[in-house]
């Protein structure tokens, strides 16, 4: 089959012709993809900022945001069958260790990362596991949703794990509208009645940002701080969502939060550093978020299914792989590249 | 009445003669001394290091750890009366904001912290709010568990917070077996039946560490961390409680910890620095902790009446207030100072 | 002023010219009646249903559900003052026991209920407290929101502790969209994202149902149990909000429940009779609801405030009120009965 | 291999020579049978109880208490290797339904029990699954825990719930000191600090239950309910657990719980009959309780290996089941009665 595969880093991808995937354990499934999003991870990849982590051997096929259908299981898969259209869940877990058996299977010990350390979804056909397979309904379709797999399980994540602690009159500020961002005002608006401040220094991403459903938008302008705590009455937010996490967000955002608050760690770049005083003297949390469980997963294709999340997406051919990495890398991307079959 | 007063900074606190406080709000509890705790705290107070925070007009008494006997009760007063033997929250709250209805009265929006912003209990005579007593079980008596109103109170309520995300399996590692440290030890072994690693630089720390429950104790010798992840596989510790806070105690701290896990800061001095990256891609949780509510003091007293936690302390008659502070700065107290009437 | 008291049980209530309430205890707080709702309960109350377990003694002012301005207020009254307008928490509770002190203040151990234990709301003039006041947004005037405060707010809890519970994709039906049920409807949807399952016999009020927001409204006319297992797929659902509580709604409602799920009792008449086995076979919850709490109310009306709930009322003259709990009693009411100055 | 069967119902169940189980799916594991608990509920199944219920044809082998050495495993399994020693979860799940992926596989909705419903462990082997072996720590021997497997597993898991909820000063009554209370007790005091009241009818019982650490033991004969509330100040419980279940300890047990307490139900036998409005009024919750998670019985272990949890057994060899069985249905067996090899 045809697989886009890291060959070098500092080096384009190459279009290679690979062996098909095979069901080789009882719980294999394979997936025909439907589509598959084009993340700026799979670039950090590309530079080789993942090497060291994930130990990868190269050549291997990249992808971590995979949808399609199901093309063959193993003899032990009983959740889906032939033909089923499925989002794949970025990890592949043992579902034995502790975490994989306390709805925590991100934090599997023993997991694979299709698209990071193996063999991802920039191809005709992904072997996944049974774990990791979620049934689309049929109102959805691969190409579609694929993006949600890994973007918008974040945020969902993020979003749910902060909503659960939030009552209305409660105030969540969002720190970016961009790609994870407006998937989560989304999810945010689904989950909680709590209001949401959401600040972006663009523009139109705040627009964005108040017509998905934000109940305030402020263009990050310096005076953003300022403007937050008088909106809460000089006290700050019950809740920082902070899908940056460089230039300063981080600063920023503990200063906007209210004592006993909680400040969500989502985008990444910058160090965190805060005095030890501040933190017990406010009584605050300092939330790290990772990607979403499985669980999470089908949640959000229930909100998805039902109209409360939807994504802008710009369709790729799979050969044209190298001009959506351009794209993406050049921000000529609205929303979210898919390649397609 | 006698009361010791803060009359400059970087100077010796002076036995003054001061009006008995009296009632003047229907709320007021005048409590007569019968024990007021020598902390580190004061210490900082006399070098004016809480001057610009708390803004307390000198000269003032200092002293933020009381218990004794209610001499006289506002009209409002209706959960204790005169006699009744008493420990004081550290905080005076209005009860009538947010924080005060939910359990959660240390971030009251509009609270007082004798001893440290208004008169303290260095002195014969307390006064505080109906609010802030909690009538004392027959088998205990002010001067033993005086200090237990805030040292022990900040002991208990982190010790309560990481205890309740812990099972038995899993790991918590206390760093610092000090005053606070040696509280936690006992509150740990009361609520919590996961295991319980303690580390101290003080192996004579570690030992009373083992006696009084620890389920390890580690003398903090430049390999613990190393031992740490040794005992718990490679992984991490679910939980990490941080009696320390300074001297490398964070970096240590947050790399003892397992994915998923949460790091509790109790003491502080040093900036806690981590990259965002770091916080993420392990999920880990930063939990500051201030001191407890009214409601843990209620609890820690539970036990205390019980046995299940005791404190040492050495007494010191009021007049002496000064050898007390002068021993304690020069590491002569076993345990805790008391000044008694 | 004038008030409407119960004189003798079975009999009408009556017009009276009592003395206004004066302020008498540092927190009390005289509201100016701008709303009072007329609620069956107060034809409970006429009937002498009440008259054992509230221990009242007549002649006695009833209204339970009161919104309206401050009139006069105590001196240690800090939050709110003269001319704010106001809508009451039922219950004045003492601040001071471990419920109040743990956002749970509906359970105080020394409460009065105004309307049912001591002078309530069908009056010019109502003493409440400070602690049971809530300041209401300049959008709201009281005689549009004081059934809130009981129906509603019961409404609010029971759906706020069951939201707290589930997820997108989970099911939760509610039994009965009469009064309670369908400002119940509006908060469910504010508050979650799960799908609600609506049941009422009355056609129009499923109809009202689905305008609310119900995501599927049912006609319960005997086949409704057996619609609500085929959209489980079998299982049944994951809450059960009963409104009812009489004429076999409990056996039919905890038949609709899923393994593991919740049943919550809110409305109430008959007997729960289930065999253990069957509780402990499926797992279930059998969870009691009794109105919220004052923090509880605060979110009500932030929903209120912000258009997310609101409720159809008739407005009656003070001097009117047989008229209105005639029509009450006659089903002549659409939506709710208030009486205003 | 020789296994215990049961041929029909309301007869002795038979020795029979039939095949060892072998592995055929890739999750088997076959254990070698250490100890297989004797348990009424094998004296109910003989009874045909379960006739209907688990819908098992005849003749099997009964047992659904196990322990004993891995014999083999099938090709996925990664946890357990030929030779380790296990407790086996009574139940055998699926791993992919929401419920085993929420660290709730009790509620599988496509489990085997063997046992009941396919071949068990009174046998010299039993066909189980990797989901459901849990390695034993050094220091346990199979037929020492296997009684855990079920018994205690549902005791544990009882009073891990209760305890979540529980804070010192809090009250816990436990209806029953039996078989599931003893060791309900033992878990109690390592996961909560909270006190425990014991009732039983059987002095010698409740002399046992403060033997193993709890608070208060008080022999039902009839004052009991009115000592509990003397012991609560006339408010109840927080939390009863009733072991019981029949004989009218569903009333008793409500009837000593505090407004918005928890009734645990774990025996069952009689009906719960309860007003609505008694529910609403208290707001109470009445929680079902089945048996253990696997990570239940995790912790259960945990608490095992470190001497916090044990059981008496008396060990019969497997060749003498009926004379196990008559000496259970006898009350004849203290403790518990354990087949051995």
């Amino acid at each position: 089959m045809r697989a886009v595969q890291v060959v070098d880093y500092h080096r384009n991808p190459e279009m290679t012709d690979v062996a098909a995937p095979t069901v080789t354990d009882p719980h294999d499934v394979i997936v025909r993809i439907g589509g598959a999003g084009v993340c700026r991870t799979d670039i950090h990849v590309l530079e080789g900022q993942w090497a060291d982590k994930s130990g990868v051997k190269l050549p291997y096929t990249i992808g971590h945001e995979n949808a399609g259908w199901v093309a063959a299981v193993g003899s032990a898969v009983t959740n889906v069958a032939e033909g089923d259209k499925v989002i794949v869940h970025p990890i592949v877990t043992c579902g034995l260790c502790r975490a994989c058996r306390s709805g925590d299977d991100v934090h599997c010990t023993r997991s694979l990362f299709p698209g990071i350390d193996t063999a991802g979804g920039y191809a005709e056909y992904l072997r996944t596991s049974a774990r990791s397979v979620v049934k689309l309904d049929d109102a959805l379709e691969p190409a579609e949703v694929a993006a949600l797999a890994d973007a918008g399980l974040t945020a969902y994540h993020a979003v749910a794990k902060a909503a659960a602690r939030l009552k209305p009159g409660d105030r969540c500020v969002m720190i970016g509208a961009g790609g994870l961002g407006h998937i989560g005002i989304q999810v945010f608006k689904a989950l909680s009645a709590a209001e949401l401040v959401v600040l972006d220094r663009n523009p139109a991403a705040v627009e964005l940002a108040r017509a998905l459903g934000a109940d305030r938008g402020i263009v990050a302008d310096g005076t953003h701080p300022e403007q937050v705590l008088e909106l809460t009455g000089g006290h700050g937010a019950e809740a920082v969502l902070d899908f940056v996490g460089e230039d300063g967000s981080t600063r920023e955002g503990l200063g906007m939060l209210r004592r006993a608050g909680d400040y969500h760690v989502i985008g990444y770049g910058e160090n965190l550093d805060i005095a030890t005083i501040d933190v017990i003297s406010s009584e605050i949390n300092i939330i790290g978020n990772l990607i979403g469980s499985y669980n999470d997963l089908c949640e959000l294709m229930n909100l998805t299914a039902r109209g409360l999340v939807s994504l802008h997406t710009e369709r790729y051919r799979l050969d044209d792989f190298q001009t959506a990495l351009d794209d993406l890398d050049a921000g000529r991307v609205r929303g979210r590249a898919i390649l397609v079959p």
